[in-house]
């Protein structure tokens, strides 16, 4: 990592600990890894573990054995749904898998055998003022307390861009509140004199990159950039040529919002290590960006509590590695989590059994799912990608479908109803209590009375995903931990997204991955038309607007 | 920084701040720079200040210009004759010549024009148990109330390598102490399993290496490497090829001890940029390991206290910038400190007017200046290294002078003698009050009586350098804070210096920096055999031995 170049020799760990590089060594048990190139554990610079449906424990069985050994998450969605008990939730997670620091004076051995999980604090929750969730406001008194928890790290995307750059007191509060932390960003699109502001505030990372000019300004502007490659967000191939050797130590890589069919199917960081490498970039640095470019950007990798470093192969960093077959194409043989091969590991299972149903909301049989007809405001939607087109439409016109989005905490509100072009020309409907930030119930579909059903039958199970066909539930995936998350197994999760996968093409849905897109269309802080529980939202101009085009 | 690159185009500065580098930027105040580079003000990584001979606010007038715009300090010899008040006298200099912290919701401008003096604190006080110092022991429990303060960052180089070896409870006490702040390393020669040991321990820098392999060897366990061109210890030739794009993040430069002659002659990190460019670093590596690197790796240019960054060129970093003319020669056109010319500033006096005399031992006329004679270890000086020859010759051997340590600090002890080689046929005496590091009295010459004379004559003035030729003081510099340090201009000092130096070649000293090749004799940490106002120390082998050889 210090000179960005893979060293023959041998290594030696003792107690967890990386002790020793230099040759010759000897061990207790020895492994030759001959031929097989030695890189340190990746880390996944940002990431809703949310999006996975796994909870804690279930997310690092996924995970592992791909070679991610930390994650660096932002519990924004529990956050939003629960309040501050939602980013606890994940702090408790991470001190229970990872196990205590060492303490080099009473010479305790570590025990850190699990995911190293790292809490960023959400910063935005609600994410706007334009919508309604369950978890109430948090603000900068509320958040600044969880920083004494030994994983937390600091401040988690500030999504609100308009309030870091008007001054918000309410915004500016929680940035001096969390004072010499990390700030992270989340300004896509933002450029010129209003990215050197959201800059000049402190923010030193930003994921929501999708061009390669506007990566290459936010270097410019200090702000280290995190390269995303989620299950609908897929930024590598634009961004993998801002990686080379002089940016490695400012670049790393993040998943964000990746399910748990890709993470199986495709794989994690490796996945992205591995398109990296394809589209150019140089082994050593791509390994580099995924380990210790992110580690030292945390403060992981420097000096850290209790004497226990990150990111790099160095005697006194935590013996989390990746044992490659071909360092070309990320082909791992084995993965160390503190020193022990995650294989042999015992890992926990999940400690909750049987959370509360956080979807309150009553689905009344006359529920009114009708938007305005004639010439309306259309979310017009792509494939894999989070930010959709402005499009203007009669309602009844081609590919055109009808989208709400319910309240779902018993706060008494009313469906928003509008229309959304690019699912297909589906018949029934879709439907999910995941649907960014605020986690309302979301529905598309083309009658109002398979909507109604698809909702009904999400409060039934506390929230998931559903697929109705003629009235019928022809799939469902139930997500009772706040909405979000299954307490399955992940390949049991797999098979059911599978499952619902194919009941939506069997609807006339094309496309590859339709919770994720859903569950998109009602985050208001990304460009450029969204649908929240209180309306059509125009995020260009940051204010709701009527259904109906003027 | 980020991408190692210079971007042409505009820079903004607001209160004290870069603020924007967008094109087309206006200003109440432009300077047209066209032609010229522009890159953050130098951090020198290690510098004992005391060995400028400069207080702090004298030695910012000496270094600003040469666009040092901040200093990592050890105020390791003042802590050896004070104690803790001589490591407070730093830190309190530090926020007098700085001045406060920004508050971003405050909106206070930075003042922030001075020098940006960071405080690292000194851990071994005294070096070894072979000397007698002024300050005391300094423990854990001394040094941990430090790091309160706001430029207090870590704890300055373990040069008790041996300590950290075999766990010394002592050492290892300072080190849970600092647990979570930088701390920096001393290992000379140290290599194998020793050094892993040694990084294992926490220690994330070193700026003593003098050999490549050395150096490249820190940096695989994980221990940055700063090049360091001081007055006596000189690596930047030996180490420049380390200075790659690869290591740039990893590499810095510091001066450690250089004295205020080679600053106003040579220069200070502009003259080890233009060294390491002119061994073939490319310029923009070199100014990235000048600034960023250094920045990073002490916590200063990522979250910040205050939001205030330093150690590269994007908004929200403070302007401390250097204009070049040239980049290539390192041509400083102009220095900018927290956005002001280095020249418009109204720079402070020292603080300090007159300081206690800390040279209480009494020279009495009978004092035993005369070492055995016969067959003796005599300690092998050459120009430039601090690292000294083990040499057995006989006492009035050619070119053999004697040497002797006498305690200064009234403790009563009676001077240790020995014997040195490569001073020269010196017929005369050299004397100084800076020996480290407890900076007893270390007087080099021919004949006892001379060497007396020289005692007194420091003795008389609170400390300083002296030449004696034929019973009479010929040059004398009086460095009355401490006996370390001179309260006059850099001027007045550097002229100072020249006549001692002129008085040192006309007793027949060839030596071109007799002074600080002086100070170095009685510093017990560097091999192979120094002597303390206790003994003959081997340092190999950790002990005092006898002058007599067996």
């Amino acid at each position: 990592m210090f000179s960005c170049a893979f060293v023959e020799g041998d290594l030696a760990i003792a107690d967890g600990v990386v002790v020793g590089t230099a040759p010759g060594l000897k061990g207790k048990r020895e492994i030759d890894a001959r031929g097989a190139h030695v890189v340190p554990g990746f880390i996944d610079a940002h990431v809703h573990l949310e999006s996975s449906l796994l909870v804690p424990e279930s997310f690092q069985r996924a995970v592992l054995p791909k070679g991610t050994t930390t994650a660096v998450c932002d519990p924004h969605e529990l956050a939003n749904v629960l309040g501050v008990p939602g980013i606890q939730f994940f702090l408790d997670a991470a001190a229970r898998i990872r196990g205590g620091l060492r303490d080099l004076r009473e010479r305790v051995p570590c025990d850190s055998h699990g995911l190293d999980l790292r809490v960023m604090v959400s910063s935005c929750v609600p994410a706007t003022e334009f919508e309604t969730n369950g978890g109430g406001t948090l603000d900068a008194a509320a958040l600044a307390p969880l920083l004494g928890h030994a994983q937390a790290l600091g401040l988690a995307e500030v999504m609100n861009v308009p309030g870091v750059l008007s001054g918000d007191p309410l915004v500016i509060d929680k940035l001096v509140a969390f004072d010499g932390r990390p700030l992270d960003g989340h300004a896509p699109l933002v450029t010129g004199r209003a990215l050197s502001a959201y800059a000049c505030a402190g923010i030193t990372s930003c994921h929501e990159s999708s061009e390669l000019g506007e990566a290459q300004e936010k270097l410019r502007n200090g702000i280290a950039v995190w390269i995303r490659e989620g299950s609908v967000a897929k930024d590598l191939d634009a961004l993998a040529p801002l990686l080379t050797l002089a940016t490695s130590t400012s670049v790393g890589f993040c998943t964000d919002d990746r399910n748990p069919l890709d993470i199986a199917h495709e794989g994690h960081l490796d996945f992205l290590i591995r398109g990296a490498i394809r589209k150019g970039v140089a082994p050593e640095v791509a390994y580099r960006a995924a380990s210790w470019s992110v580690a030292r950007h945390y403060g992981l990798a420097g000096p850290a509590r209790g004497g226990e470093r990150i990111g790099a192969i160095a005697p006194g960093f935590r013996a989390d590695l990746v044992v490659l077959d071909d360092a070309a194409t990320c082909a791992i043989r084995d993965v160390l989590v503190g020193g022990r091969f995650a294989g042999e590991l015992d890992l926990p299972s999940p400690a909750v059994s049987t959370p509360p149903n956080t979807v309150r909301a009553a689905i009344p049989e006359e529920v009114d799912l009708v938007g305005p007809a004639g010439m309306v405001h259309v979310i017009g939607v792509r494939a894999g990608r989070i930010l959709t087109d402005r499009q203007v439409a009669p309602s009844d016109g081609a590919g055109i479908r009808r989208l709400s989005v319910l309240e779902r905490y018993g706060k008494g509100g009313k469906p928003a109803n509008g229309y959304v072009h690019g699912f297909g020309e589906i018949d029934g409907a879709i439907g999910s209590s995941v649907g960014h930030d605020s986690h309302n119930l979301v529905v598309v579909g083309k009658e109002p009375r398979d909507m109604r059903v698809a909702l009904a039958s999400l409060a039934e199970v506390g929230g998931g995903f559903v697929v109705v066909q003629g009235g019928n539930v022809i799939a469902r995936l139930p997500l009772p931990l706040g909405g979000l998350m299954s307490l399955a197994e992940p390949a049991t999760i797999a098979r059911s997204l599978q499952e619902l996968r194919a009941a939506s093409a069997a609807i006339g849905c094309f496309l590859p991955e339709p919770f994720l897109q859903l569950a998109f269309l009602s985050l208001p802080v990304i460009p450029s038309l969204k649908l929240t529980d209180r309306g059509l939202m125009d995020v260009d101009a940051f204010r709701l607007i009527d259904v109906r085009a003027a």
